[in-house]
């Protein structure tokens, strides 16, 4: 028996937040002074390193439920499964369904229950949770669908990822730029298909970084402190990512018993162009080789960091072609990687 | 290979409020019309059909992964392993850490890697998350941790449930009494022993019950309607539990292999006291029998419903014997069940 993706979709919300339409923010620094730089060399720098262009936003009446049943519609329907013989849905998120304009995050019921119920899904023995794991979410939810299958608890499972960002960023915190919304899915199953999952890695580091993303009052200190929003030690997570990912990257490939020439994608969690090119140099450097060109698609550019959904997006752009000059064959060698808040990182090989 | 807890631990909050404290509370109809009975005959019908006397609730200065940290070291004690070889952390809540006063819940990172932090455990190999499944997610958090066990993923896992449903009332609401504090805590590990986990059932019923719980606005309608309360419809969840939880008990108890007649305790989630009874009581009707005596340990009486938590404190003050008239062999089965949001429902049959 092997473990394979059967099926995906995304949703890419509809509206178009360009870095220009942030030179109206005005920018603090975290102890509440003012940034000394004009807005116009802020974004210029900030394109320099993340290389976001552009990020997507839902449009206000959504929400992460709603964006995540059309992603999961489609993976669905790519999958051909009937959806009532699922055995789990299971949703990464971190913030809950947020309400334009309200701060509270609403889990009650779990946002997989919701989505259970807006894919009008009958049969009770499909057991829908959440789970939150920060950005690394959507890839240790197809850890977890692999553990249920491999004990015998379930053969087909709905592996969602889906964030609005955008509802949860402080517009004084330069960091607000990075973030955006998506929603990607996936249909894992138990399959005599070849291929498949052939090894995964997860780790969670708490003893000295659990608090490097962390939720926080805004910079603008006369706002109500009660109020928080997704806050980052920018360089420290830079500075952990690059010690840490190579080497769960690594790992994993070693487990898999893949020989690194025979990688053709590397689909890594899109936090910070800078960031991601520097992990998979480092990466190739602990086998004392050079990143191949074109090795790592890219979404970034346009679509900003949507935490949980960037890698389920990007596998799902790649497959249907949707990614200029990237393709991919049956047979392909994936490693999916991830790294964000708790801190977390996970990998997983997978044939296609 | 046996799947065991090895360990439990709880934490009691230590405010007590009793029914009398309720009276100076002005209660409302949904509508927001006023409610036409003195408060001394609400508490007293409250009373009654739910056998709540008191409920906990954390100090101010306490939160959700706290008491969790607390429950979490007693079950460690107990077990008697070493933290750093724990493979999982898994974290039940619903509402995240919600500061007295502050309105909204804190998951970020997740409340798995608080207490990872707060154990001081640098394995980064014990991978800690948080998982939402309603009131049944410790059951669950147990289900998963066998399926990491039985999947070779996993040999020691700690599973968390911990709520501090005080944060998240409705002053206005009479169902507001019956929700409480609370943090239990159990290792579960791979194991030689003779007994452990026999069975398991989940269920997730969102069809037409997915909102039964939810987030809603105050029964005040002066109040801004955007800040929203734990809100339940009591009638529609006793009727679906009666119909579906002694179901799944049943259906539970059948694969396990185990004879009714050889059952020593039920511990059922402390939602209600009067529809735990015509639960259990609709159990044994399924079978043809009456609900023997002492079955059902309860401690809503002076604990009150505090969701995730009912379950694992209820098991560890049964171990400890700290239940007046209950006790607990070695061999013994037991049957743990819960319900609630999502709507959810799951089993366990256990050996001790």
């Amino acid at each position: 028996m092997n473990i394979k993706i059967t099926g995906s979709g995304c949703y890419i919300p509809t509206e178009i937040v360009t870095n220009k339409d942030f030179t109206k923010h005005i920018f603090l620094n975290d102890d509440g002074s003012p940034f000394p730089l004009p807005n116009e060399v802020i974004t210029e720098k900030f394109y320099d390193i993340t290389g976001i262009e552009e990020r997507r936003y839902v449009s206000d009446e959504l929400q992460t439920s709603d964006i995540a049943t059309i992603a999961a519609k489609r993976a669905i329907e790519d999958s051909k499964i009937d959806s009532e013989t699922l055995d789990y849905i299971i949703f990464a998120h971190n913030f809950g369904d947020v309400k334009k304009h309200a701060i509270q995050g609403d889990m009650l019921p779990s946002l997989a229950s919701k989505v259970k119920h807006n894919l009008r899904i009958k049969n009770p023995k499909c057991v829908a949770y959440d789970m939150l794991f920060g950005c690394p979410g959507w890839v240790e939810g197809v850890i977890q669908a692999t553990a249920f299958i491999k004990a015998g608890m379930a053969k087909k499972c709905l592996v969602i990822g889906a964030e609005t960002l955008s509802r949860v960023v402080d517009p004084h915190d330069r960091d607000s730029m990075i973030y955006s919304d998506g929603a990607g899915a996936t249909i894992i199953e138990a399959t005599s298909d070849e291929g498949g999952i052939l090894a995964h890695e997860s780790a969670t580091f708490a003893f000295d970084e659990a608090h490097y993303l962390f939720f926080g009052g805004s910079f603008n200190k006369e706002n109500n402190q009660d109020i928080r929003y997704i806050k980052m030690y920018g360089r420290k997570i830079y500075e952990f990512a690059l010690s840490n990912v190579p080497k769960a990257m690594k790992e994993c490939l070693e487990n898999s018993g893949i020989d690194i020439s025979q990688l053709k994608k590397i689909l890594i969690h899109q936090a910070n162009e800078k960031m991601d090119e520097a992990i998979v140099q480092r990466f190739y450097k602990l086998y004392d080789q050079k990143m191949p060109e074109g090795i790592m698609p890219m979404s970034i550019h346009k679509l900003g960091n949507s935490s949980v959904a960037t890698v389920p997006t990007l596998y799902d752009m790649l497959v249907r072609g949707e990614l200029e000059n990237q393709s991919i064959q049956k047979g392909d060698i994936i490693l999916f990687a991830s790294v964000g808040a708790g801190m977390n990182v996970n990998a997983i090989v997978y044939k296609m």
